[in-house]
């Protein structure tokens, strides 16, 4: 899984008819640099993930990806390959906080 | 799924038997700068998606890869590994509208 | 898929007994730079496809990877993970015919 | 399978069901350059894997990533996409002992 | 699939047990550069392939990644995503002979 903080969202009338409902969000990877470990850093590889949580813009996520992501959902046969399956509470690296939700 | 713009189309006769009729399109992963989300940015790695919905040049897309491409089209023995999944209509990003189809 | 370009070949007689008369082609992945969307470039990260069509050095074929590789020969069950399914005819980017084969 | 370090930790509440108990750890890949084959290097796309091993902070683990996770646990129809599979002893890299657990 | 060279080896006592017994090689993606397409260059990605072929370290090998991984091997259910299915005699690109096994 990967971190990400929603970002936005994309609306797309016109779809497989298996997305039908589907919220897309737009999402941005989240990574840590070394040595100083002291942030989310934002990443450059933007993607769109489907919201099963009710992820709202802002909220830092855990991504699947993959073949894995269809287990997510209500639908294994969804051609979905991204899926927020967590809301993030904390994230602790090298023992300090690095985010909180408020 | 990532988003994408449709640049163009191949064209290759002698193919996979499953593959027979598909429409393969040429197309470039769209990303968003931080800070300055301002706009679609394009991408470098670009990729062939079988089109499953009519896409024409130069509209957004949808794209999902891997194993759930196959979940996207009629055959599910088809081996593909990309396809259009959606035709987008507007992408929001930090409260801004990136992209609204015409 | 991607587009690419075979270079070369591969000879490997100690492998996976499911893998016994597999052809395996040298290929480079080809891309299109913007704004000059003016020939196919070659790419950096150079792979190892299964031939199923005949294609020869020099072509541009489509090249599937992942799980969908598998699909594309006559044995579900041999370890592949990148095949050829196409061999390219035309290649058309931003009303451009950046390859057309001879 | 990737080297990596476990750093940290992730905490989400509200998560895909079938995620209960779940242990997410904050890792990073390891590798090692050429020609200066002398550590193991820490790289830059952190990633977030489920534990199934107790794993603790600071140690090198072996990660599996895509479908391949979901076999590492009890659950196969967890929407997991990278798990750690092993706890990792010794890394010799060209005759070196890059790595000895303590 | 894709070149590598053995370049080391894993010790992880404690594992998944469907992994029992397995022999961890720490592996060296090879690319070729263009246009001077003289030598198999050493690429930065390393990762971790188990071994069902008995390759030895400096040997170059052909790795398959992902859910075909597990096809190679004797237990489709064990949680890998890298293994070695060929140990590669030669590699010819360009109509020059860039490696041949002693």
């Amino acid at each position: 899984m990967i971190l990400a903080q929603v970002e936005g969202s994309i609306v797309a009338t016109k779809k497989n008819p298996k997305m039908t409902g589907a919220k897309f969000l737009f999402v941005r990877p989240l990574v840590v640099d070394k040595p100083d470990a002291a942030e989310l850093r934002p990443g450059a590889s933007t993607l769109v993930a489907v919201d099963s949580l009710g992820a709202g813009e802002g909220e830092v996520v855990l991504i699947v990806q993959g073949s894995s992501a269809r287990l997510a959902g209500t639908d294994k046969d969804s051609p979905v390959d991204a899926v927020v399956v967590g809301i993030v509470d904390t994230v602790d690296v090298s023992k300090r906080k690095l985010y909180q939700t408020k």
